[in-house]
């Protein structure tokens, strides 16, 4: 006799729930979840490989708890004179935003952000008990500095994510929008700033924002920019407090010894990755422009993805790219598509293939 | 002005609380978190590095969300006709024994253990709101299989911890006992096997009562056995239904291709790795004949460390071995310290110097 899931004690709130997660599909070209493309350079791989060399020797050992070098080296990497005091990093930004959330969100309070943005967030929220509540945006997925402080005062959430520039739609967010929703709360506010190697080089970073403000953090990810979404490693800038808050509730040891070596090793890399993204920028402004000629809406992107509009169907038109080799992603906006900027043969290739299909409606 | 951790909007249940974790001090000769002291073999490394040198390759790509490879490399190792459809894994037992929390306790469940034990069950239950509950051990901290069952029926805990050999005792629990507490429960009994490895071989493990228990669940650990301590991999068998219920708290892709393929390459190499064991068996029965002969009692350890008696100032002898250069544990057991079985020479220089310091009481 086979034992089913409702047959354990399971926790009632999660009685009916789905696993999260996009399908992993082993197609030619996979532009579902708004990964790096191109593979880490060789140099690069082969001094990370070096570090986690040297990371083994000792890997009988618990690793450094306070994981100091990855810290400077973050630190380093996002300037503004941050110092290693300031810099917190886990498994992938999944968990350095659920460590804010199991310090500052829990049972009885309430976490927001404006809808549509990252679908983890309320999972996350929800895992820690904690209420979830959306805000909305603009047409344009925009929000004002007006707009944004009037919904957080009504909610008067214990957490805010601000997803700066926004997933899954691409859009940008000013700092006036940031400084106007932090104003308007006596919670944490969470700028999630995995895209913004991605922006203009002259956007200025949140973490601009940080001094004089003790309750901003700003999140980051070496998932996309530095092509490590398979080493998992998220990190985030707040005050030198905000970080001792994190200690309270991570794991002991959380983070592995041969992350920290491989993340700090991938880091002194940084003008090398950041190359890589100006050729990725380039790629997604060239999907921007060809699918505005093919007839569909493309959406403002300052991320490595396109939201575009104008899909008369998109789940046939998923299911026709789909059949032609192309894996992108139906994020649930009605009429529209998701799709990460690959590398060119990449990019061409669903370009051709979205052109083959036939034009937006 | 410093903003202090009292300044932030910080839970409740959290204030004034310190981080977990036991000192990370450089000393010589550290015996004091129950690690592996024998780094791993040249051989083996090579291999690991071989591993991760591929994984390197697509690492800008999320990892397998399922680590089917590794889930396989586990199924193996337990044997008993497990299959990888049993196996889950997480960075660290911890990490293992946090998605059971979230499953099956959280807010409004309780969980329960046998004093002493593993000092994180508390901390990682508090940590998901649930609420926790103390039993209690013979004066030789073993448990009956009337006492356990007893203790259980009258707590109805929705987890049941059963560290087994326990930490910080060294204490070994037969099958009956676990069986006992099985069927006194309709709750989650989870058997704690960080350390089975260093039981006598012919000491049979929880994994053969899985057939037909569907709420049992073992949990293992590469950090002691494996000398893997550093790369943070813990793992656990139970039934198919029950490893589904983990899919629904655990983080997405929360075990890295990194991680995936450094532990995969590990455990193809059990046998040199179990070799060493036998080696930290000997060491370990070595200061358990050595501490009686010096007046202290040692108690009877199937695990990788030892717990000692008689000890007539627990911290002052902690403070004399750490001024020879020897790190142990005070595990805060009144008259009592706790140190890891290392090499023969680590070995040697903590029996030293204990023997220098002055017999027991």
């Amino acid at each position: 006799m086979t034992t089913r899931l409702d047959d354990l004690p399971l926790r009632d709130d999660l009685r009916g729930m789905k696993p999260y997660g996009a399908p992993q599909a082993a197609l030619p070209v996979a532009l579902n979840v708004n990964e790096n493309t191109h593979p880490v350079p060789d140099d690069v791989a082969g001094d990370i490989l070096d570090a986690v060399a040297r990371a083994l020797r000792d890997v009988n050992r618990y690793p450094d708890r306070e994981f100091t070098a990855l810290r400077e080296a973050f630190a380093d990497y996002l300037g503004e004179g941050l110092t290693r005091e300031q810099i917190w990093a886990g498994n992938g930004s999944n968990e350095v935003l659920q460590h804010l959330l199991q310090a500052f969100a829990g049972p009885g309070r309430t976490a927001f952000s404006f809808d549509p943005t990252y679908s983890m967030y309320p999972l996350l929220t929800r895992g820690t008990g904690a209420r979830w509540v959306s805000g909305v945006r603009s047409h344009d997925y925009t929000v004002s500095p007006a707009s944004a402080a009037e919904q957080i005062s009504e909610v008067r959430p214990d957490v805010t994510f601000l997803c700066a520039p926004n997933n899954p739609t691409g859009t940008p967010m000013s700092l006036d929008v940031i400084e106007a929703a932090y104003d308007a709360t006596e919670g944490i506010v969470i700028v999630d700033e995995a895209y913004q190697e991605f922006a203009p080089h002259d956007a200025p970073s949140a973490v601009s924002l940080l001094p004089g403000r003790e309750r901003l953090v700003v999140s980051r990810t070496m998932s996309k920019a530095f092509a490590f979404a398979g080493a998992r490693v998220g990190y985030l800038a707040a005050d030198p407090a905000l970080i001792d808050a994190l200690r309270l509730v991570r794991l002991p040891y959380h983070l592995s010894a041969l992350t920290q070596a491989a993340a700090t090793a991938a880091l002194g890399h940084a003008d090398t990755m950041l190359g890589m993204v100006d050729e990725i920028v380039s790629q997604r402004d060239r999907i921007s422009a060809t699918v505005e000629a093919l007839g569909y809406q493309a959406h403002e992107s300052w991320t490595n993805f396109v939201l575009f509009g104008g899909v008369a169907d998109p789940a046939a038109t998923w299911q026709a790219l789909y059949d032609r080799g192309v894996l992108i992603r139906d994020i649930g906006i009605p009429h529209h598509l998701r799709v990460t900027a690959g590398t060119a043969d990449e990019t061409t290739a669903f370009l051709d293939a979205l052109a083959s299909i036939g034009s937006g409606s």
